[in-house]
């Protein structure tokens, strides 16, 4: 079972992650975090790593649902997508796919509602 | 599959908070993100939500070593850790398993890290 739509394209990494934004504010998600993994191992570890990012993306409507039928679902929320740099210049998009990283909880409600929020994240890669 | 941590104390919120940042600290891991869930639901969808906070945290060497095994893990980090009122004045604290978050990985290499992970989360929760 894989866990993430991902998409590899050529485009420069800050217009990656504008469109990735766009792509999900135009499906009703917001980002609510946003980590930048290459400066905090740098700072942290002193290590260098490619350019990535981490943007926490939340759909209010449906973590609201998700909330309702299972009270701890917040230790999987948001739903993450990631922009790498690829060797060559190319760029990976990648989101989690819900169903996959909530699948250890067994709540047949809160499988419908990741369903449903996995289709809006696969739209949002697929379009970018 | 249990994919939580979790335990309730009798304390206030804002000190549950500060309890668990410092076992947090204590092991290693910063808070790179804070969602307060409340707030956030109260804002977007104007719904009444009880006080609940998602800290995401990180321990950047085990992080650098998920990231260096598993280009796409960073759709599930950093690890979650909620706070949440109950009724009668009591704060539940969870803690994301990532074993079963991460389950849908098949890398054994990232399971192990993974399991150590598991370790100082649960760790962090039974010293609140």
């Amino acid at each position: 079972m894989s866990y993430h739509f991902s998409k590899t394209v050529s485009m420069a990494f800050p217009a990656a992650v504008e469109k990735v934004t766009a792509e999900l504010t135009a499906r009703g998600f917001g980002i609510l975090t946003r980590i930048d993994v290459q400066q905090t191992l740098e700072a942290k570890l002193g290590v260098g790593f490619r350019p990535y990012l981490i943007l926490g993306a939340c759909n209010p409507p449906f973590a609201y649902r998700a909330l309702q039928t299972e009270d701890k679902v917040g230790t999987m929320l948001p739903c993450n997508v990631i922009v790498q740099q690829r060797d060559g210049g190319t760029i990976e998009i990648s989101a989690v796919d819900p169903v996959a990283s909530m699948a250890a909880i067994d709540n047949a409600e809160l499988a419908a509602v990741a369903g449903e929020v996995r289709e809006m994240l696969r739209a949002v890669v697929d379009a970018v």
